[in-house]
């Protein structure tokens, strides 16, 4: 029986619909619900009033996040729950699956297991966490961040947010500055689907991702200074060009990626040159420069490659080249009997399955420094997120459910270790 | 006693400076006169009065620029004249050698002549030209333009400036629309004398440049339409990277620029990223090349590569990219006993010569499509200008104004072909 229980599609799809008509932007398919705005307050209502409703046991902890804990006539209350989530804050313009799908993909399980009467031993639990976009507030994956005990409370409710408002402020303000203590308690595991957010899967028509690590990130923004010109009267041996310089560092950054290959991503997506004009030498250029890897010693490596690469290319060119990082976060592995788990579970559903990692940052990868986690990843249309754009079908939500649901039950039965 | 004429550098500096305290940018040594706004009014007034103090014949045209005429005793007046002179408009923030210099170094030599008693048998022309720098009312060269008939009074008359006034009202309100016809007469030569604006002479520790050419411009701006993409989630080889495209060609136009030699120069000094996000890869970038050789033929063979180049890579980067024209002149040849002239009078005078090329436009190389015309440069300390800290030395001025000299009296002395 428990084998082939299958989520409701539709009442998911229901109800992924229903929470992106708040803060809608009209004439689209996104939402806006920066963290700890209006339209999040109304976000968290709801969800909140969707736990009630599926007669959850509601926590709200000291940052905002919200854990419902469900349990069956049959479920051990004392035992750690497993737990499922993910965050319903959006960036400005963002899609109504980011972050939505985790936490109301959990909520279908709660109530697929509950209209079956079906009790597993451990308690299922579904988070939302407060932050995770870092739009308004940053880092990222605050909410899940505290709730692992990666930064303290007080920290976290004196971070002033783009708008100049200090985030405890505003939580009071919302009334979602909750009782409950940070650090959370520790779960037994942590699952949470999330749409790939990239174009692998769609690409390689597989239905689900099981991930097994999220990308360490090394951000740098690199400044190089030469000497402004006239275009015409300055001949070649004599520039000092900035801007030829940031054309060849973004040109190795791609050749690098390409020589490392594997896992190693490598992006200019941002160049400013100065005085930025047809007719005159740039004087000055400051881009940025984002590798990514999920093994720390190639990650490492990359960043000398480069750091040696700009050295070698100030002399050649007679500039100066200054880096200041930007961000640095080491690569997350997830626990292997989980990903293992999510690759037997979609493959007894008959749903085609690759093991990847993530290139975006998730709250599951704060839960691995408490607790055994992986993710599973579900197709994202042309790759698209953050973005009003960002889709994934009705039936491809379905399938990574599906595959949540069963992981959690597979997880929730066993006996604590 | 003729080749022994020396002019008075003191009192070219002197104009020099009294000039540039019309518009003089406080706390620099630059001014601001742009064309036909009030400061160009009174620095032309200025100018005017030292014309007449000199006993020169004054003509204005229909455009605006105004011509002094000198004669000695023993002058033939119904010969055509053998002219020189240039500009004092200046770009918004320029320097006080930039044009002025021709202008007085022209009444210097005329002074000379005149406190010497020299009559040569051709008249002395020295005229300024209406907005050369093109910063206020485009094109650049539009008095010296006019002047040749390359382009129609009326035509000339109803360009709109940056700040919406339209040539011909700001010329009389200034009381400069002149009666005389344009095209104007055609000199017996021309010879202008100018900052070099680039650091060739001064690196060469040479005091003139003897002009033999204005460099051919084609500028392009090449707009890249990639696919904008998450910098962690897209593999590199799924990408269509706008940016990536953009440094490739920034570097081609390097090598280009290398592998043509000579004087080919290319330059790339504008880049605009869209997004411009550190963790986006790009899905636009506007861009400009810049690309100048004296030889027309080379010009047009830099750009068939360039765009033999994007071609390759748009379909290798699967980008699409699109060109549009900014500006396209041929190159200049200017006359080459004119060029011998200048090189053989700074030998004369113990002056260190090199045969160059201009790399900017100037009103000389309009008079080159009626007349024999040549140029003579300075030194340009740091190849500054279009800058308030513009600067040659009065010594270095001197040398320059004596080879003007000597040339103009050469010229003048010598029979109408």
């Amino acid at each position: 029986m428990v084998d082939t229980l299958r989520i409701n599609s539709g009442r998911l799809w229901g109800r992924i619909d229903e929470l992106a008509q708040v803060g809608a932007i009209i004439g689209t398919d996104g939402c806006s619900r920066l963290a700890l705005t209006d339209e999040d307050k109304e976000g968290r209502n709801l969800v909140f009033t969707w736990m009630e409703d599926l007669g959850m046991e509601i926590v709200i902890d000291g940052i905002g996040n919200v854990i419902g804990t469900w349990a069956g006539n049959g479920t051990d209350k004392t035992l750690p729950p497993v737990m499922t989530g993910s965050h319903i804050d959006t960036v400005r313009t963002g899609g109504r699956f980011d972050g939505n799908l985790g936490v109301l993909a959990g909520l279908e399980v709660v109530e697929t297991l509950a209209e079956n009467n079906i009790s597993p031993f451990h308690p299922i639990a579904v988070g939302f966490f407060t932050g995770e976009e870092g739009a308004r507030f940053a880092p990222d994956m605050l909410g899940s961040l505290v709730y692992v005990g990666g930064m303290s409370l007080e920290s976290a409710l004196d971070i002033e947010g783009i708008d100049g408002k200090r985030l405890g402020d505003e939580l009071e303000r919302i009334g979602y500055r909750g009782a409950a203590p940070c650090p959370g308690p520790v779960p037994k595991a942590f699952v949470e689907l999330h749409i790939e957010q990239g174009p692998v899967l769609e690409a390689n028509k597989t239905s689900i991702g099981a991930v097994d690590s999220v990308q360490g990130i090394s951000w740098a923004e690199i400044t190089i200074e030469g000497q402004s010109n006239h275009a015409g009267t300055t001949p070649m041996h004599m520039r000092h060009d900035a801007g030829f310089a940031a054309a060849q560092i973004a040109a190795f950054v791609r050749q690098l990626a390409l020589e490392v290959g594997g896992d190693q991503v490598g992006t200019v997506g941002k160049i400013d040159l100065h005085p930025n004009l047809v007719n005159v030498v740039a004087s000055k250029a400051v881009m940025t420069v984002d590798l990514r890897n999920t093994d720390e010693e190639l990650l490492k490596n990359s960043e000398s490659r480069l750091n040696e690469f700009c050295l070698s290319l100030s002399e050649s060119e007679h500039v100066e080249i200054t880096s200041k990082p930007l961000a640095r976060f080491e690569p997350v592995s997830f626990a292997q009997e989980l990903i293992d788990g999510v690759i037997k579970v979609s493959k007894s559903l008959g749903l085609s399955v690759q093991q990847m990692t993530s290139g975006a940052g998730h709250d599951a990868q704060m839960f691995a420094r408490i607790c055994p986690t992986s993710m599973i990843f579900v197709p994202s249309k042309d790759g698209l997120s953050h973005n009003p754009a960002e889709y994934t079908s009705q039936e491809q939500i379905m399938d990574g459910a599906n595959v949540l649901l069963q992981l959690l039950l597979q997880l929730a039965k066993e006996q604590s270790g």
